[in-house]
């Protein structure tokens, strides 16, 4: 089997709360849990950024269904690379709120200091998903 | 803009036929002139490998609807990568019929004589499909 | 003194016509021959894409002049860098006209057929202008 | 002589019970401190996998060996090459049970949350043999 | 979106007073905020230094205005650059008086002890804006 | 699935003749044609050295029935690696007899004018493997 | 012994004459041979580009001498480097007329189109030594 | 002058006692002081490892009268190349005896728990020698 | 301009007393200071090694006046580079006295314990003016 | 086995005449042939350099005799290596006369047009060696 990780951005649908991110989490720790797929994923009001990592048939599977989800769209991959190791093997799904998605940080790896993905290559999305999996903390 | 290429593969549904591939090939290649999306199909009685190739955006809307084509299923993403090239820049959408998919060719780049894209790694099924498109001809 | 290469993209002023462009080239070479600086042109209906070769003093101070033209505008620079040799040397402004400028070779490095360098990464807009400057002829 | 390390993954047979575990240890010690061969074992309830380091007639000797053997089945060889120097100097065939290879670890470097070695790249396995090495208790 | 970054030389002009600085840096702060342009500048009596990150347009944008600055000329870029991340995304513009501009660091990058840029190549000048980047306080 | 070359060395038996050469070849050839195994043979009056390719599973399961035939012994892996693509996809197994192991082609890759594949690198019997196949005929 | 090749550039002494580059050649030629120094000199009106190869000590005793030379001044080394082997071994020393020094040639290694040795770096002026002597006929 | 390390690897002849090193010793030393050669010699009851640092010439002359001693026999190169520095300046000729010479580091570089320098690779023999360098006593 | 370093060894004059040296150090950092040239010298009974770094022109200049001066002889240039950063941009000339020149520093670098820079490469100067600068004291 | 290439450089005794050569010659390919030993000779009225290949053992044998052989002395090596492959399998001893030692072909690799092969580094030896491989005829 392959293992890979899959970096893509998505814009919220107009229908989407914030208050919808605890149960839309839950569901996708439970279906990760079920397909050994691991991850972070970032949300602010406006967009998500999402690593998957896990065997190539199960992440591409699960891409696939979130490709159809409707409570985004617009969804662009910044990033996908066969991998000898995972990076956020410790979390089915770690979260990122917006509060932790600083100016600074932006702006780090992006033109603007609103958390804006779609403003990425891939190697910066990459790279700022590494810096962010080294802190988000162990659930 | 960023130019990528993505390439995948897939099977082939039970109900598609060997004879509804020009009315396939005829539509992508009209969608793809429209969005600038140029790449190669390679199709048996079996499976389908394509590569995609153009902006970010593009390729990544093309692939979505790809995705959710019935007359195909298990859709699964081998490489894709931002490039600063294309290679296929000369066809919409090339294609390369079972015929061209000799023996030899398909032992070179996977476990099977016989054409199976899922028996690929990445840079496997990237490697081949530069070697095809190095011999496919302009249409 | 350090010698470089700037390659930079521009949008036609609507004032500015297609018939105009024997009289820039004109002023634009003896510049260039009084400053030492060497290059290549493209041009089509919409946008200009160009390349500059010097020292770095008479590059910027040329460049400082075209950013200011009122024939152009929205003057976006793509890759600038210190060089150890020019490509062009043997022009004083080379030109490649539209008709140069085909489908295939625009798709190869942008993501459209047109020819749109905003659409392109330094490294992209870098290697088009090697590949054409291999075939500009000699004036 | 050339200094080699082969890693193997094996399913244990239906027979073959966690207690006997302690007996196959006892004789792999035996036969590699004879052979002068080190490494490292990996057991669960279901899977094996192992490292061996040697000269490389005893490491293929040991490694012929090991393939008859009725106790496993299935094996298949995930890396192998010549090295300047051994990681597991320090056993002649070190242990690693199942307590040891916990989920994170698993999943780290495999497509599943449970041990399955089948599930490895060559340089995965590597790479989780040489970071089990730096944990594993010199006996 | 390509995130760049440009360093820059310029000379003072002749009715611009040290005193004038903290309204340039006002002023340039509000305008690069607006842009989401981040950098860090360096001012001695006769020289500038800048460096400026942010997307691709907006860099280059920002560079046009300072261009046609009556406070300065002859201005040369020294670096340009696409990056994956920026270095000084904590200031909208950093600022290093020539108070912070020693004998031994103006010293360690070009060939005179007073500071100045022009005597850099664009390496050197990468590098003591990366040194300096490290120094500098977070307003 | 994995794409692997291994190259191993082994003895004739005393009770082998060359004239059994032959049926050994046939036998394989079926084998390797159901299991998409392909590769390459070379035989003296003493020795065997040989190079298969095929899916990592194939692969070892051939080479452990090859590892128990009583027909040879000694059987020592000098080469194994994951690989992009074959380089013998051409034959279900080509096979090198003594006449074309000449005393400048093993003395190339060895410290013997005879054919003695024990005393070689791994490196240097995988590029020996390469120049044979560059050579061997297409049946 | 350590190999070495130096590059300079230095400024003709106005009491040096075109017509007195023969005598300069012929006592350099004797000078070199006795000392088994080899190289290139290209001369213009104003300048001198001089590259010479040979032992350590004997390419640096030459150098001494030439620098203390009335017949030119402001001598300035672009390049030194220990090489394993000469490329210029064919001629004492070589010659290379203004003639030869072609606007192109110029252009492409500096920021003026006559001959200006100072105008460049030392890779500048390697490159342009070794076109150089694969151009200049034995003598 | 050329700076060398050299490592070699020998077999104790029968009527060379342990007691007899103090005295190879101190004759070792007192050429090596006069002939400026530093080194490491590593000694058990059956074999000899060495490593010889100094000028190329001097280091070969040592290195022949070693050859011609009938302390010992089957001298064998395992290592011989050009360096900008040594690494064990601080020993006209250090000393490892048995006792350092433990299981784990013998294993570690070669096939045999016992100190057997044959057994090793030029690269094995060169890193033990550095790590036994890092460790050993300043006399 | 560019930034460069250069290191030569000379032979001290007989009527070159140590004595003389803080005049000959006084003199020279008078001329660096004004030159913005920075270095090391060592110094022992016999040999001068030095290291002078600075812009291109100025170091060519300072190292003409060196050449010519009576109280040494056989001057040979060991390194010559253009580099991006100095590395002793605190002292206008730092001092090595020969105490500080010890027989381990010495054999790390050469072939004899005592001071020789001649019997240097040019990467071993170098290495060992790197060594050496990190402990000479800031004057 | 390990498989290296050593390169020396020798000066002839005074008792050595060039008519000896031939039988020098006969001896050596007599017992390089039993050793499986290949390589070359180079050879003029004053110094050998020469190339041995084959396995470690036999090579290392082969220059102890070589280096007590009393028709030469001041052996040096130049250059020893572990290889891949050899360069001389052709020749169990080529043979390389003075007359094909040409100017040129000593400056190219030395200080001196003069064959003087201690004037040589290990890589200027080897690159030498390999130059005079590919031109002398096969025996
Ligand atoms: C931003 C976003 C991220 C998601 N992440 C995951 C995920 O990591 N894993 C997952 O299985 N589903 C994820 N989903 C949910 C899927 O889109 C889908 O709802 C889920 O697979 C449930 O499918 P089901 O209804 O068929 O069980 C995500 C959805 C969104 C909008
Ligand atoms: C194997 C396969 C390859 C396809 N390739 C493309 C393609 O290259 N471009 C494209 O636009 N549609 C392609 N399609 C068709 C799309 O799936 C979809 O039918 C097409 O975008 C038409 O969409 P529309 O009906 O919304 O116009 C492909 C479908 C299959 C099954
Ligand atoms: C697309 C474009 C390309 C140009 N290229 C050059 C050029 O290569 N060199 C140059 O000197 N001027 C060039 N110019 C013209 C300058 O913008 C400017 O008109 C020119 O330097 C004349 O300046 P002057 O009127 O001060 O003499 C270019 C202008 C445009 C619009
Ligand atoms: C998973 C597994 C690991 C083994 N590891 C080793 C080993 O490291 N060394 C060894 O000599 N035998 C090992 N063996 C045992 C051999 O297969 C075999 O039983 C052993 O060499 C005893 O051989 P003998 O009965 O001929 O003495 C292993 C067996 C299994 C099933
Ligand atoms: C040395 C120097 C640095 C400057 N830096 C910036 C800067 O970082 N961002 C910016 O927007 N303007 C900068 N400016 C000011 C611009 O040149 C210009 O005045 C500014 O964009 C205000 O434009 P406006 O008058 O059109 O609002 C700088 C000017 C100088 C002289
Ligand atoms: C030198 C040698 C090479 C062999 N090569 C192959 C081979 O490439 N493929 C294969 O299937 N069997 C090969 N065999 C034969 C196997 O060892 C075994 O006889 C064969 O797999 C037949 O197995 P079966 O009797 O179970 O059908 C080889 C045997 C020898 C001695
Ligand atoms: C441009 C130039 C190049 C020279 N090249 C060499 C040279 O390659 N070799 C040389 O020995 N002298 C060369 N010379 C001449 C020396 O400067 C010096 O005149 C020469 O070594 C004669 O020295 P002598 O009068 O002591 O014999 C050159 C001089 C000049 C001006
Ligand atoms: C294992 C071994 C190591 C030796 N190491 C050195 C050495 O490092 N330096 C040295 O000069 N002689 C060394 N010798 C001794 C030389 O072989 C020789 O005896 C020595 O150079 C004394 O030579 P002399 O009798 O001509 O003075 C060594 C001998 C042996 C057996
Ligand atoms: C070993 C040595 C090192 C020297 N180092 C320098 C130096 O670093 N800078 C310098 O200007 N002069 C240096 N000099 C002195 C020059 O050779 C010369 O005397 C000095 O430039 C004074 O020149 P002036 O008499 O024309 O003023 C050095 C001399 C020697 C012998
Ligand atoms: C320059 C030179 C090169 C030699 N080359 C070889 C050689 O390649 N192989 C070899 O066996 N002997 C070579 N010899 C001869 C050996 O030194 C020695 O005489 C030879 O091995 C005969 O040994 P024997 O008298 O013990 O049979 C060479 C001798 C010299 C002087």
């Amino acid at each position: 089997m392959f293992l890979v990780r899959l970096v893509y951005a998505s814009r919220k649908s107009p229908d989407f709360n914030e208050s919808d991110i605890e149960q839309l989490l839950a569901s996708a720790r439970k279906h990760n849990l079920a397909n050994h797929v691991t991850g972070l994923l970032c949300f602010n009001r406006k967009y998500f950024l999402q690593c998957l990592e896990g065997s190539r048939a199960r992440v591409n599977a699960t891409y696939h269904n979130i490709l159809n989800d409707p409570r985004h769209n617009d969804i662009v991959m910044l990033d996908y690379r066969e991998v000898d190791s995972r990076k956020f093997d410790a979390w089915s799904m770690g979260y990122m709120p917006e509060s932790s998605l600083t100016t600074p940080l932006n702006l780090r790896y992006s033109g603007t200091p609103e958390f804006d993905p779609y403003d990425m290559s891939g190697e910066s999305a990459y790279q700022m998903m590494l810096e962010l999996g080294a802190t988000v903390p162990v659930i």
